[in-house]
Formats: structure tokens, sequence, C-alpha cells
């Protein structure tokens, strides 16, 4: 029991120092939480660019792989606001406008991205209505980007 | 009808340019792969992180946020390996063992974390067992990147 309990308490400090982490918030810096929204919207990207490629027929149409990066992209399209803490718009932040003094219109636009991203597992079980809805999510994202993100 | 499908063609065209993705893989260019594999890395990362600072005390346990945190890794566990294509060992990469070449070696410690990933989610119940796994886990983490990964 003490040998497990000194093990673990080894695990513990290596994972310290693997997956550093304030003790009070979920991002030590300011540049973590911007690393943390933009690994989630490249994620969200890539599996958006997989359905795109089956939308406009470049790929085969596959409903199993189609509904696995439906599901990846509803989960993560939960995960970047989070890292939008005040303080986080230099570095490598890519903001044209402000999230935070424009809260009300960044909210709007997260929402229906969100709204959008909820429906995709539904739609990628088919090919009609994937497309249908790749285009939805596709223009709600542009709609942010345009308005909140340097190309 | 045919203004549904002139937007919806519209829309996917802006899609393109949103999410490039090659027509034959899901990564145009070897530093996209990177890119891939090292944005889900870091999301787990981060959430390891919040578990760890609830396995060691630093932040007060929550079961609910912990199992949602666990979730993430778990899904998340399943994807940096597609973004481990030939050549994707310059620019951004990290790498100081080759895993195509210790094909073997790799595949073993992708599994035993996969492996332990998939025990977080149940263990992120209680504290205890939530300490446990996330020892297993940091061990699983730490014994791929001190063979592959530069600090």
């Amino acid at each position: 029991m003490r040998k497990f309990l000194i093990a673990g308490a080894a695990a513990l400090v290596s994972l310290s120092t693997l997956f550093p982490i304030s003790a009070a918030a979920q991002f030590a810096k300011a540049e973590d939480a911007v690393k943390y929204r933009q690994s989630a919207f490249s994620l969200m990207g890539n599996h958006l660019g997989r359905l795109a490629a089956m939308a406009r027929g470049s790929v085969a149409f596959d409903a199993a792989s189609a509904q696995e990066s439906a599901r990846l992209v509803q989960t993560l399209s939960k995960l970047p606001w989070e890292g939008f803490i005040p303080g986080s718009d230099g570095g490598n932040a890519k903001l044209k406008a402000d999230p935070w003094k424009e809260a009300d219109e960044f909210a709007k636009l997260k929402t229906k991205m969100q709204d959008e991203a909820n429906k995709l597992p539904e739609a990628a079980a088919n090919l009609d209505s994937l497309k249908k809805q790749v285009g939805a999510i596709g223009g709600a994202c542009k709609e942010c980007h345009e308005k909140f993100r340097k190309l």
C-alpha cells in the first residue's frame, strides 16, 4: 500500500510536469487559452473539411465516417469559448474585432454555430441532409470569421 | 428549390475556403497533419491537467466536471495517430525518435495510453479512483514522451 502511494505520488509529480495548469484557473497563461481555443477550432476545421469533401463529392460519402466526424464537430464546438479569456488577444491570437467589447454579437454567433453543430450528427446519416447541414454550419463559421477573425 | 441549390453551392464554396482539405487524404500537407495531432494532444493535455489538479487537491474535486474532462480525454485519445503520416517529421514536429521506424514500440505505447484513457470516465466518478487512474495515464503519457518527444 505504501509502495502504491509512493508510486502514485511520483506519477502525479511527473503529470504536473507534463500538464502544467494553474491552481486557480483552466489556463496558467493567456497564450495557453489562445492555444486551447485554436486547437479546438483546428480539429473542428479538419473534420468539417472531411464533411465538406463528401458534400461536394470529391470524397465518396460514407455514413459511418461522416457521423464520426459530425459527432466530433459537435463535441468540439463546445470547447473553444472557454479559451476567450480577457487579455488573450495578443501573441498568436488572430482577432480582428473584440469579442469582449462585442460580447452580445459574439455570443449570438457562437450559439448559431453550436446550434448548427448539434444538427450535424443526425444530418450526416445521408448525403442530401449532410450537404444541407454542411452548408448551414459553413455559413455560421463564415459569418463569425468575417466579423471576428483575421484571415 | 433552384434558389436553395444556388445558396447551398455558394456555402460549399465558402466552406472549401474555410476548411481546405485534399481530395485524396485527410491532410493536404504534412504540416496540417502535425497541426492536427498537436491540437489533439494539446486539448488532451489541458484536460488531463484539470484532472491532475483535482487529483493533487489544488482544485476541489467535482465529479461532473471530472467526468466531462475524462470523456473528452477518451474521445481525443483516438485522434492524434492519424496525423503521424510518413514525412510529417519536419517543421513544428517535436519528434526525438522515429515513430515509423519504431512502429511496434510506438503502437504499443499508443495502445497503452488509449487503454488508460478508456478507464478514465468511470474512474472520474470518485476522487480515489480518479487519483489512481490519473497516475496510470500520466505514466503512459510520460513513457511515450520520454521515448518519442522532445521536451
